[in-house]
């Protein structure tokens, strides 16, 4: 499972503020790997709020709901998250096992069942023993400090080859508030959510409900909007805290989404999912170019999102992209599948500013050689526009790769 | 492009009986490839009677939008058919190209135009030059023999490693009649039709509309439930020709499907039918297992067959049969993502006769050795059961190696 870093790992990270509020501490549990920290706690203030999105798989993990179920009480003082283990399709003894969790990270916190939030992130149908690291709660809440996003973005990650981690500030009425996040992923990802775990806290004094609109609608142009492998996990679980702590320098309480002294943390929240987002595709297995499809002039945005994903998930566009082969016609395909109005004779097709296609034809001025400059490129543009209407969508993939398949498939051997 | 045979490909070749009032020839045209024969023609008896159907995709190609003006009239004389060069997102050129290629047959054919059918299969968005071949369809039909189908399967071949025909017998009345059929396809696979093209040929006296209705029935359990890599192609044809020879001895000709005369028939086709698809997705880009997947106790068929597709076309399921790993939580996730009814706590998922799961928890009897053993055969079998209703579906794959990302990845270098 050893990968050497994926050649699209940012060039250099953020130091990370604290965040009021917020204390964390990680360990090495043994769960299934050797070596390295794999239990992660988060530890809240009373008085943080809290809101998540989950899966939609039809098969979600029993963490997912576990948090389902505490999540209408708006309220966290503890999260634990662990990896190597995803805890999913483990039946009877998955909730067992969630409950022993919940239990031994309430009382090292103090705190009610309903305010303990769970993820868990690796193999599938493999019983989780809580008992291995229920006992070491008591000990990580007590240790827990400010500082160690970094420590914590690592304990979460399974095939990821680089942690992930951001911050940002935004003003909030006088006061600066401060929003950090974390997040892993590399495979099993798709919208909407995929093999996705992210936990973003800020110490902006926002309510729930407020904190949950902003989240449902933050992550349809970031999490949901990025593709590995079309493959949706059971376990995708993305959560936005906040302490609070803020107000105590001067920032406002948040009560209504409209509110708009909300606007710059709402754009700055946005701007951090989409570069969290953008971070899990730059390290999709065995990736080796960002690529960014944006189709234009659909009938509605909703028709653009499914046509820039049959794009963004045909083995085939990928598979040439890897081959850094500007192949169109693979394009036109994909938007011919997507199964929404779309009529060739209309069709514009571009790479980077190169226009290859236009009105159902290839573009008598199109140079294959600049073409093929373009595709050496490590982040590679398509776009496609339809002719039709005013629907717009851009999503962002990687190359399909013989690691991707190595990764996935030689893993026994 | 040069490939090793699929190791799937089939251990011995029918003889192929001739199909009275069907003559065949083959030719060089050069199109794109050197050294073989990329041009084909069929040769129709006049009364030949003819049904089709075509790619869903809604950037379909030049010949699929000529073949389906033309279908209408159910008469066909005359089918040319060259690889090479798919004529499609040609824009006017492809129009033009089908029908200088359509006037050329119809007069070597001696023939109207509207009882001509053409297909192309290959390279997307660069223009067929019919100037390159048409002159030769004269000499073609001049020399059409009733033999030749093994060479027809080879003129249409493109990245296919080996050719796909079959033959079949069935009575009809009193009479046996012939059905001939070959194929093409290796990528670029999916339902609904695929890069695919297939011609099946009888002597059986049956009318258009009943060919017709035979074959949209025949291609849901056959060739609309394959699938390679979940792209469909834009020129994707299969097309039943009936010549009605067999009437001189003694055969019934069949005006209504309902006809109970028809039923060895519709068994013989559909079991041809369904043979031939297997034969496509046993040539699967890189290919090195057949993989059966079977949904059962769904809410629907319709239900069935979408959360078999969403197991058959995940990446992960794919590439975990290419490393030869029973992993059964890639099924669940798969099941999960396809956001039909299902529910955790009743799937059972079957590896051949090994249950490895079962009521949302993996099976305690389950034998990892034997999983693992079972997974080294070349035909592997999965089967889910939901628990839910009576919905059934069973769709064919084939597992994702390396080669087909360097099928389609490697093929500038």
């Amino acid at each position: 499972m050893s990968q050497a870093v994926s050649p699209l790992a940012p060039k250099r990270y953020p130091r990370m503020p604290d965040v009021e509020g917020v204390r964390i501490a990680t360990a090495e549990a043994g769960i299934k790997y050797r070596g390295r920290r794999d239990l992660m706690v988060m530890v809240f203030d009373e008085g943080t709020e809290v809101s998540g999105v989950f899966t939609r798989s039809r098969c979600p993990s029993a963490p997912v709901e576990f948090c389902r179920a505490n999540l209408p009480g708006g309220r966290a003082r503890i999260l634990v998250v662990n990896s190597g283990n995803a805890n999913a399709f483990t039946g009877r003894k998955g909730r067992e096992a969630t409950a022993m969790t919940a239990a031994a990270a309430a009382r090292a916190a103090g705190a009610s069942e309903s305010t303990v939030f769970l993820a868990s992130t690796g193999v599938i149908g493999e019983p989780l023993e809580a008992g291995k690291f229920a006992h070491l709660l008591d000990g990580m809440v007590a240790r827990a400090m400010p500082h160690g996003w970094e420590e914590a973005a690592r304990a979460i990650m399974t095939t990821d080859t680089y942690p992930k981690y951001l911050t940002a500030t935004a003003r909030l009425g006088e006061a600066e508030v401060v929003i950090n996040g974390i997040a892993k992923g590399a495979g099993m990802i798709a919208p909407d959510m995929a093999t996705m775990l992210s936990f973003v806290a800020t110490d902006a004094p926002i309510a729930a409900p407020v904190l949950q609109a902003l989240l449902s609608r933050g992550t349809q142009p970031s999490f949901n909007a990025i593709t590995v492998d079309s493959d949706t996990s059971t376990s995708d679980t993305l959560m936005l805290f906040a302490t609070g702590k803020a107000a105590q320098r001067g920032a406002p309480r948040i009560t209504d989404v409209r509110d708009p002294r909300l606007v710059p943390f709402r754009r700055a929240l946005n701007r951090l999912l989409k570069q969290l987002a953008l971070q899990v595709v730059r390290d999709g297995e065995g990736a080796r170019k960002q690529v960014e499809v944006t189709v234009t002039g659909a009938k509605s945005s909703r028709s653009a999102k499914r046509i820039a994903l049959a794009i963004a998930n045909s083995p085939l566009v990928k598979t040439a992209i890897a081959g850094e082969d500007a192949n169109w016609g693979r394009v036109v395909m994909a938007v011919g599948k997507a199964g929404e109005p779309a009529e060739r004779d209309r069709l514009a097709i571009w790479f980077g500013d190169i226009r290859v296609a236009h009105e159902g034809e290839r573009d008598p001025d199109y140079s294959e050689e600049q073409a093929s400059a373009y595709m050496r490129r490590e982040e590679i543009a398509i776009r496609v526009d339809l002719g039709l209407g005013r629907g717009r969508a851009t999503v962002w993939t990687c190359d399909l790769t013989k690691e991707y398949v190595a990764i996935n498939g030689d893993y026994r051997s």
